[in-house]
């Protein structure tokens, strides 16, 4: 079978392997479709070497078919279409002890510390497999990863129907974010500066706010009647998006911090005092965030054809990172591995 | 009577006005103690001269009992011994609305935005009024405003009992908050540098650290077998504090802002996306923090006496204010009043 090793400085090699049969409590997985995840672009700017070394398959935003299951796999079958939630957790630390598991101290992420789904064949603990409903295109089922992110940092914010909601930035999970929160009930905004995006955006029946032109708290709280947004997704890992988030809540708002922020933004303690914000992290996903993820996408309730902006076989792996480097046109990229 | 009111730079004028006879929904109090909060000492440095001006009666940490009352105050009699919650909020921003009177978008502050305590007869509307059960000393209860702000702090927090307690900064809101935070069950550590607040804090009970000596991140982990706290209270304002509580803080730990910072400090967001923390703005209190703190007070559990370290006359409130300015040896400071 072909799999895609990343092998540092910006590259890939496809190379023919055997696949790895399943052990028990292992299942194997024709990989169908796999997104590009931000991490992944990560890695290929080489910012995860320590981590992953240089000869690595990455991908965890999978689609496929059960394509063979070791012993004590119940209920899963060759032939079932599934998704895989790519985290193994210790089950013995602090925060496994205390029900945290996707937060486990020692948390293994498949497609970064193990190999992932840039391969024909992945093989993976059964425990991470969830069977999709017939009919559920694979192609689509591989926004199910990035799609769960967004169930999980709405299900954070507490959302009631009727709440004004603030999503600073529009990438793929800010967008996917957005339609999570519409679809609860939310008055949906989105602040985002690329006009590809922005155009995306009221394309999905979103309001928005190009930040380079306007007031973003200033805009959110005259929209609201002088109250400011209920829920805030900082999700642009920007000091001027951390600036935005406290100057658009409303008393008592709660903020979900959903993106990644290497350096440590100057942050408005104050108003947290002042206006009692609340600020929630969140991270990756738990099983309900997939249940209702698959839920969604077999509601009809997403609208994959618009987000997928290109879809590319595993052998031209190379040149679809290359393309999607820094591209302001791009949402959601697919590899199509089988 | 006396009335002693703030005139700018650090200065107090003691003079003889007549008491303020109370209009329809208020009462008069005899104001029996009043403390000396953190805000009066900012205040006392010029720090809010622009909101105050130079003729201002300070002082909203009072204890007192009804010596007049105007009409439509009903249950409320002359000789009720009583304490003042001194917030008046519009009922009509959206915070009032959403029933967040606390943080009304136009909120006064009794003994700031009218006239406060520091004078022998205080006339303030009925609806701040709290009665106190007979027998509770009225030097004692000075100190309810302070203790209600901790129980707002407590209850924002969510403390369940046995959970581990990090309070960072031992001034008396701080030292209130870890008595409340033991009562309700917390095994509560005090971070502080101050060597009479630690030795305070001991003689209360509570575990201490010095930052000055020790990590306080790694010792919070060593000592709850990896986890950290789970409920972190941030009082001292600094730059320090706000690196301990990311530091310190278990995985979905809570972290409380009850410090007011007046500069941005650089927060390290990462930590709260990694392990899920969330961060709660507490300001002052609502109706059932007083009721707690009474309650609290009413059945002896602070410890008053060893918190109150000076009580001087109003008369020599000038001198109680120099003597208390950067005394490293204070922790809650009253104004006798009548």
């Amino acid at each position: 079978m072909k799999a895609a090793y990343y092998t540092g400085n910006k590259s890939f090699s496809i190379e023919d392997v055997a696949p790895l049969p399943p052990g028990a409590g292992e299942v194997q997985i024709d990989v169908a479709f796999c997104g590009v995840c931000g991490t992944d672009m990560h890695v290929y700017h080489g910012a995860m070497d320590a981590r992953i070394g240089n000869h690595r398959v990455i991908g965890h935003e999978m689609s496929g078919t059960l394509s063979a299951v070791g012993d004590e796999t119940e209920g899963l079958a060759v032939g079932d279409p599934v998704v895989v939630r790519p985290l193994v957790a210790c089950g013995a630390c602090p925060a496994c002890e205390r029900g945290h598991a996707h937060i486990c101290h020692n948390l293994k992420f498949l497609g970064i510390d193990t190999d992932g789904a840039f391969q024909q064949r992945c093989t993976v603990p059964a425990h991470t497999i969830n069977k999709l409903p017939a009919g559920l295109p694979l192609e689509h089922a591989a926004l199910i990863e990035p799609l769960a992110v967004a169930c999980h940092d709405v299900r954070r914010s507490r959302l009631k129907a009727g709440e004004d909601v603030l999503v600073i930035g529009g990438g793929p999970i800010g967008m996917l974010i957005a339609i999570v929160a519409k679809q609860a009930g939310g008055n949906v905004t989105l602040s985002e500066i690329n006009p590809f995006r922005l155009e995306m955006a009221k394309s999905l029946g979103f309001a928005s706010i190009d930040p380079s032109a306007t007031d973003v708290g200033a805009a959110m709280h005259e929209r609201t009647g002088g109250k400011g947004a209920d829920v805030v997704f900082e999700v642009s890992g920007s000091q001027a998006g951390v600036e935005c988030m406290t100057a658009a809540a409303a008393v008592r708002g709660r903020i979900v911090m959903v993106a990644i922020h290497p350096q440590r933004p100057a942050i408005d303690m104050f108003s947290f005092f002042w206006r009692e914000f609340e600020l929630l992290g969140a991270r990756v996903y738990e099983p309900e965030d997939y249940d209702e993820a698959i839920g969604l996408l077999a509601a009809g309730g997403v609208d994959c054809a618009k987000l997928i902006t290109d879809i590319c076989d595993l052998d031209q792996i190379q040149g679809a990172f290359e393309a999607l480097d820094g591209n302001a046109q791009a949402m959601k990229s697919l590899i199509r591995v089988s």
